[in-house]
């Protein structure tokens, strides 16, 4: 009876485990138009009936790996330990570039082709292991060489999220090493912070900066302060010194002003009150656009 | 051994509803183009790793009030009781506006700033409770202002979905005070009805109007009728007299053709079968766009 | 004593069940701007509050049939048995045209108009039934006639995934009769092959034929090969005779060249690396885009 009563206990924990896997989130650069996606939660769903699938986007520009790197690095940290995120934006697709799963710090895997999707959380990963493709594929799908998001990542994610395989299982370990992509590092000098523009805040149109909060601070900048913003494109001065206050948020001054503010990320962000600034200004994005911010003297 | 049986019925009830939580249902003007939404369903998954997580849209044109309440309204009633809606359209973040939980005489939560978004559903409303935000906020937080989205509205749906909070536990109560923006009430004079061009139902083209079917059934319209149809914009004329046959769907008419009838809201719609009668009369949404409808004369 | 157990045994493996219910696919051409999705998945999770709801896509142009038999055809066999699909795009919403249940040799179920959308798996159909509009309704939905996918095809499928409706009981039998969109088949004659354009791979502009990889096997193409590729609209050439390596994945040419290979339904496939072939040539698709390739002779 007692042994009865344990397996009724053993079978109680696993049912009650049922409902909390981790996370299964998808990226990718195939839109919401096709069947592509669907295929992908498909495969994973027959992984495991009860995955829990999200999407993270699917509307990244295509081929844009940087944009991937920034969505993964936007929304790792609010998602719990143990979420499996699968990022496929892929332009070498069945060339030699390799598949790798990473470990971060917090606990969370990344599948993704290794080809700088990982740089902006590269200070994150514990260790990255390279994909052994011929053992980590959907079954019957040899042939298919164009689809590695469907027949290789998806498939593995879903493995990994269900508990199926594990993070060693994977492939051979790399370390640290992985691709990464140019970026500006954000730097202080005296009162003159420097970084990036690393992304424009779609639908806004909000330019979002890579100056942490941090280095405002360091800098003494605070709320209600007037900053000098500069921006150049690959050494041109695309826009020249323009004023705006230092705030909390947009609605702090009129519709159609220029703000500067902390985004959602802690980090400098320049924006038109209900307005577009990417599009008023024709700002871009990447490591060849540099902004410089100062505190105005007064 | 009956305490260990009593243990294992009471754990196999708390597993067995495990599955059947409140649903969370997300509506924001962000696109899907970004992190914002995957950072939303990251924090409420954190929150509870079992929730059922639903999209609304998150294709609200930019800053449209007045769009978000009207989906709102349009689904509500659909969705099971105890459902938790979270709203997100807020030009005014950051600012004195207030953030609040409305409790619907459905069952229903609506988790939004309190800016016009109850608009629609406000008859249906029972109470409003402000957001404590000092209490109903994601840990570690306090320095974003500009993604409440994230940090306020689906934390705390979340929490409210999951049974973590209650809805008096939210905050003070409002009674039913909230912002409500202008609307052209629906009207009947003898079988003349005026109301208003409340949305464009989109891929399409047609427009919903806020006439109801009671309306048109107390006018004696009757499916087979020739409806009279006027369309102004504050006061001008844009559409004068279209002739279009009641009727029960677009397939009654040729392609091209206008029809009116009772959309699935139950109000009266006017369309151009497989065209886009918006388009083509270049109509728009809003108090100020009036529909005149009467019954031809035979 | 024992008796308890065994209804605690019962009880625990209806839990373990639970999560373990068919899922239910959607597929529309409703947009994701407004509601109209929300209020199916809201109906879906009024059924039964468990259920696992996904899309497959909601872009498909409006009233484009072909484009929906397309995208079922390219994601059911990704799908585990048992899978409900829910298809809608619906031209003749509200007139006499039938709706359907097909069930699949697979074991998976389609829930749809009967106006075509079944062309593309009707090899896969073991049974259609006509839907009995009379039961198999919405309850209060009697007066919407425009929105079948809500009160009867969403409510339907939800039903049959959660097992509370079985095929049999959705209405009569209609055998393995459907209505079926005229279909370029394609033919090998000699060293040449003949199929049609069938679909567009959005965002890409790459073009998927019909011609499957058994019939380039047949024909002796191997990768390596060089192809010429001649593509005729409604017999006018569109684009005589444009010769690509037949490789494995785009990767391997420059970027801006040609290449064909098999897609991910290895079916052939002709793009240009990193580019829009349908937009450079300005191809379109359908039965009247005929593609014919042969081996460019050494």
């Amino acid at each position: 009876m007692r042994r009865t009563l344990g397996a009724v206990v053993a079978l109680l924990i696993s049912v009650a485990t049922l409902g909390a896997q981790n996370a299964l989130v998808l990226q990718s650069d195939f839109g919401t138009r096709d069947g592509a996606v669907a295929s992908m939660k498909g495969v994973a769903t027959g992984v495991d009936p009860a995955l829990r699938i999200f999407d993270l986007t699917h509307q990244i520009e295509p081929y844009d790996i940087w944009e991937a790197a920034y969505r993964l690095r936007q929304v790792t940290s609010f998602w719990p330990k143990g979420t499996v995120f699968v990022s496929i934006v892929d332009p070498g697709v069945g060339t030699s570039r390799l598949g790798v799963v990473a470990r971060l710090r917090s606990g969370q895997l990344v599948v993704t082709p290794d080809n700088g999707t990982l740089t902006l959380i590269a200070d994150e990963v514990a260790e990255v292991r390279e994909i052994d493709l011929a053992r980590q594929r959907l079954p019957g799908s040899e042939r298919s060489h164009t689809f590695h998001g469907r027949d290789v990542f998806a498939y593995l994610g879903a493995r990994l999220a269900a508990g199926r395989v594990t993070f060693e299982e994977v492939g051979p370990s790399r370390g640290t090493t992985m691709v990464r992509l140019a970026v500006q590092v954000p730097e202080r000098r005296g009162d003159v912070l420097r970084g990036m523009i690393a992304m424009i805040d779609r639908p806004y149109g909000n330019l979002w900066t890579n100056i942490p909060a941090a280095m405002l601070d360091s800098a003494g900048f605070t709320v209600g302060d007037t900053l000098r913003v500069v921006i150049t494109h690959d050494g041109r001065t695309v826009l020249d010194t323009l004023r705006a206050p230092f705030v909390e948020s947009f609605g702090h001054v009129a519709v159609g002003r220029p703000v500067t503010y902390l985004n959602s990320l802690l980090e400098l962000a320049v924006a038109i009150n209900q307005g577009s600034f990417a599009g008023k200004y024709r700002i871009g994005t990447g490591p060849g656009w540099v902004i410089t911010v100062r505190r105005r003297r007064h």
